[in-house]
């Protein structure tokens, strides 16, 4: 697939993705209606710009196009609105997260690389992409970032953004790559957290 | 009015009054002297550094003109010595916010026109800008951002946005629609905070 | 010294003390490993971010230069292994945390001056760049930022910046200059923190 148009599919599904993340929490928290929408926005959007303005890709994807607004804001009206038919929201916020994860973790790396920066630049701003939106919607509302303290996060954020700089290295087909550092990601954040992986803390 | 002249007059009389809402909280939250001022000044340049760093307006207009790092700078030196001559502090802390989203929405609208952004993406960075001061003041002292828990503020912001667009596109005149645009946010934010309207919160 | 040479020295050596801080943070909080470098990396590199995306310098530093992204995550894996044998941990958080401080003011100034920026402007990105990692990783522990409360933080990184563009105007020699400023930074703080100096708090 042509680059630019896969990443412009990533992007979009991740963001519809990160924004239910945002928009779950914003219900959770009880914020109104305005409130909802925005911190599913900001949630979906805020990984996107943190990546283009360390990048210096101008004007930042989200501003250029609009559905990458539309989008997140239709999507966390819709949560606003039938959220209470789902049961086990702690459950889906994880898969919807980790699905956001995967996918904004491969975006960031592939437009890293179109960018020319080099493969360990590449692999941070993957990560960065990837952890972004949930760190401000964490941060905003008070809640300890998720990246710091569950098991596998941004690790395995930073192991799908690897195999997206290896396959480009080794010249693997973008989409199959893709689409394997996508599911390595999730799968790595969805079995850590069903397993109560845990990582050593320092002994004190 | 020149179109540069126009921001510069908005940026400067949004500066001015989000220092004076930064330098309140920090008084409020008995921060010392040299706390109200870095608390004044990044509430008041903050959602400019956001919204230049995102439209790669480079040098970003805080840094390019000492006027915008001086104004905070005394703006936050005043509050901090007269303020016990301000009786009902929440009140004019809401009536001085309110203000600095109406201008600062009308200023950044404007520049992402003037950078060739669309009516989605103008509108966008005109909220951005408009929230962005006011959300980090609240994350640094620990608040739940005023933007995820007032009824109309992210709101007010966009409508004054969308405004400017509006004129924009039919070709008003611009200080006129500027001043609307800022009325238009102020007064839905002050008549929101007044009359107490509340947006839905999602059934749980 | 070549200005280019001398700001990736101070960059480098600026990043492993903040990210001793990050670390040590970490550890204190009692995050996981993977938490302790997440955090160590990001109060190392987020001030540098901070300032790059503001100044329009790309690719920023920490893109482009795999040193700036190893060096953290090595040093926060260090620090999580050798914690135990450091006994005062916050007498000596306060002194990295100082160090780091008098670096990135010193860093943060020269590269502004490099883009051209004047003298107020590139006084706040140096001051910008010294308080913006420890202010995330403040945000992110859920504490209040050191920026807010301590005596003298802030102003000890814009002293030293002042004394860089002085020298920069008065055409001294680069590399003496700032070993001055970094002192000058580095031991108001300490010297400050150790004898509680303290800023006025205004009257209620």
């Amino acid at each position: 697939m042509n680059s630019d148009t896969l990443l412009v599919v990533l992007d979009l599904v991740g963001i519809v993705v990160f924004a239910i993340s945002g928009a779950l929490t914003g219900v959770e928290k009880r914020l109104d209606l305005f409130g909802v929408i925005f911190l599913g926005s900001i949630t979906a959007i805020g990984g996107g710009f943190i990546r283009d303005a360390l990048l210096g890709a101008f004007p930042v994807a989200a501003l250029n196009d609009w559905r990458y607004l539309v989008a997140p804001t239709v999507t966390a009206l819709v949560v606003f609105y039938i959220h209470p038919a789902i049961a086990k929201m702690s459950r889906i916020l994880l898969i919807v997260d980790a699905a956001g994860l995967g996918l904004f973790a491969v975006a960031g790396t592939h437009k890293a690389l179109d960018h020319g920066i080099g493969p360990v630049g590449a692999c941070a701003i993957g990560t960065i992409t990837a952890v972004g939106g949930g760190m401000i919607r964490d941060v905003l509302v008070r809640e300890i970032p998720t990246v710091l303290h569950k098991e596998i996060y941004a690790t395995a954020a930073l192991l799908g953004a690897i195999l997206v700089v290896t396959g480009d290295r080794l010249d693997w087909n973008n989409v199959a790559t893709a689409v394997a550092a996508i599911a390595l990601a999730f799968a790595l954040r969805v079995v850590s957290a069903w397993r109560q992986w845990s990582a050593p803390v320092a002994k004190h």
